[in-house]
């Protein structure tokens, strides 16, 4: 396998409201330090790669409101590498967008696509098992979805099913798909996790340049001829001004839906290396150290007092005390503050519109 | 009673740390539009005196630190009348200074005294009761304390005993001063207020300037040379340099001490007219106008749910959305945030510092 035909999609294009107000749509979830580590989402995705592909081979889709952004988070990202979708399309135009540009630059590539936003717990783990997708990716037309062994009957993620009783012949780790299913209810989850041919859909996919646009062209023409059309633009200083105009002509649809749901040859790799879509504050307070109380911290002078099982995150904040509180969230940024109890916390999104 | 010799005393130099971090050493709560109303505590004990003391009688003793706050708050007052301290020495020192200083410039003045960041009820009464004690102490060498209906058994204040058996016969409403009494605890309290012959210490003090000199000169002598052997510089280009040199030699003493638990001419006059030394955040919530769930609020865009009896102060944040609180602080001020219950609240100096 050529190291240099290995390419990486991060899709960073999502706006995190569900953490506002340390997420906003100026300045979402991925581009934050989240876990106070010192390395933002965005960053943190981009370090998870080092030596299974090199800078030059790593594209970062995004809105255009954040190219500054990812600009100054990663540098060693080529800047003809940062691709701007002027409109939110979900993930399907999104990948057939980045498809044909890294195919008009290398019709060989290999590409890992992933969120920018999900926190991964074992990198050595986690490179071993994408290498294998890799590899199986280069030598077939396979599309291949990591499958997490679920820890907990959860409701928040969705869900693949494996047909168990033929793994691949190439790779006896490899599972073909036998569904994908959405969000279940805690009923249906628990069930899931009886078995043990279900996994969660982590959301990161390994194929190849070929399969996809192969893939686009079969169950997604009117998103793939729109990139199609435009293949003599992209990489050219005209690319832009094309996809300004064109790209919101795509419907706004999922890859799951779009292309991996009908796909045949797809295929899941279970793994284990501990993951977590981040997609709540108690996911998040799970990931991060807590102090003897249950409590995570991140803020410069952040002092607490008879608080037990809170999070804080407040690094705009000069200095934090908090006393008596249990089960909350407290989160400060750009003059904006929000103190909820945890359990309320999929109201965010409407305390941060009212 | 000639208007003109009406002067008024505003001590504005306290740093205000049981309400950190609202009130902080760099802007403490005299100088905070506390309640919201559009006015700070100096602003409203000045507009309190409107009618009865002009601006050009009015005068401000605070830290040299404050100066610009003063006079931006109360451009309506001459800078002349505002008087600087080089360092903290209680009231004693503080009244001997701004008492010589009028001495100077008005020998006949009539002075009331009051601290900044009290709060008043009803104006009207207020007044009616300074016009009282001003023809009152015009026309005798008294020194008239306002005592104030207790309500309840405070802790927090310390009373007047009057005796009641002789009221002054220029004045039935001013009864003698029998004795100072310190703050009590809770049993001594609730003993005061079963009798109708203790009242809760204002701090407000009204007496002629000759008044007060002889008072300094006979019970405070120490206090009263260094001011009165600085005669011929106050008022004039030198008096801040003499001031920067011989006030730090005074000592720290309360003029309750130094000067009112030993006077033999000193009356008490009851007043009812709604007063709160706003000492802490609990006597703060109760003066303040209050939602349906028994919160104060004070901020531009504060929106609770599920909240019941806090304060919330956060003038500097731009949004605030507290959710499933109750019987908290929440204050904000210049990046640094503080939520504790309201029962923790004498822990605050503590917090402050930690």
């Amino acid at each position: 396998m050529a190291t240099n035909h290995n390419h990486l999609v991060i899709m960073a294009g999502g706006i995190g409201s569900r953490f506002w107000p340390m997420s906003t749509t100026e300045f979402p979830k991925q581009f934050i330090d989240v876990m106070g580590c010192g390395r933002t989402f965005l960053q943190l995705t981009f370090d998870r790669f080092e030596g299974v592909v090199p800078p030059e081979n790593v594209w970062i889709v995004t809105s255009q409101k954040y190219k500054d952004i990812v600009r100054e988070q990663l540098p060693e990202v080529p800047e003809t590498n940062v691709l701007l979708e002027p409109c939110r399309r979900n993930t399907a135009p999104c990948i057939a967008y980045v498809a044909w540009r890294i195919k008009m630059a290398d019709r060989n590539a290999n590409l890992v696509v992933t969120p920018s936003d999900h926190f991964i717990v074992n990198q050595k783990h986690f490179q071993e098992v994408i290498k294998q997708a890799l590899t199986f990716t280069s030598q077939s037309d396979a599309i291949v979805t990591l499958g997490m062994k679920p820890s907990r009957p959860e409701t928040g993620y969705g869900y693949i099913q494996a047909d168990m009783s033929s793994p691949s012949l190439k790779n006896k780790n490899m599972f073909r798909v036998d569904s994908f299913k959405e969000k279940p209810n805690l009923e249906t989850a628990k069930e899931y996790i009886r078995h043990d041919d279900f996994f969660w859909n982590s959301g990161i996919f390994i194929w190849s340049v070929s399969t996809i646009v192969n893939a686009m062209r079969i169950y997604a023409p009117e998103i793939n001829n729109i990139f199609e059309n435009m293949q003599q633009v992209l990489g050219t200083k005209d690319e832009q001004e094309w996809i300004d105009r064109e790209f919101p002509k795509c419907p706004s649809i999922s890859v799951d839906y779009a292309i991996l749901e009908k796909a045949e040859e797809i295929f899941v790799l279970p793994a284990d290396f501990g993951w977590s879509d981040v997609g709540t504050w108690g996911s998040l307070i799970q990931l991060m150290k807590k102090d003897a109380n249950g409590n995570a911290v991140v803020g410069p002078n952040v002092k607490l007092f008879e608080t037990t099982n809170c999070i804080v995150h407040t690094a705009m904040e000069k200095k934090v005390v908090v006393q008596g509180l249990d089960n909350c969230i407290v989160a400060e940024n750009n003059d904006t503050l929000l103190i909820c109890k945890l359990s309320e916390e999929q109201r965010i999104k409407q305390f941060s519109e009212d």
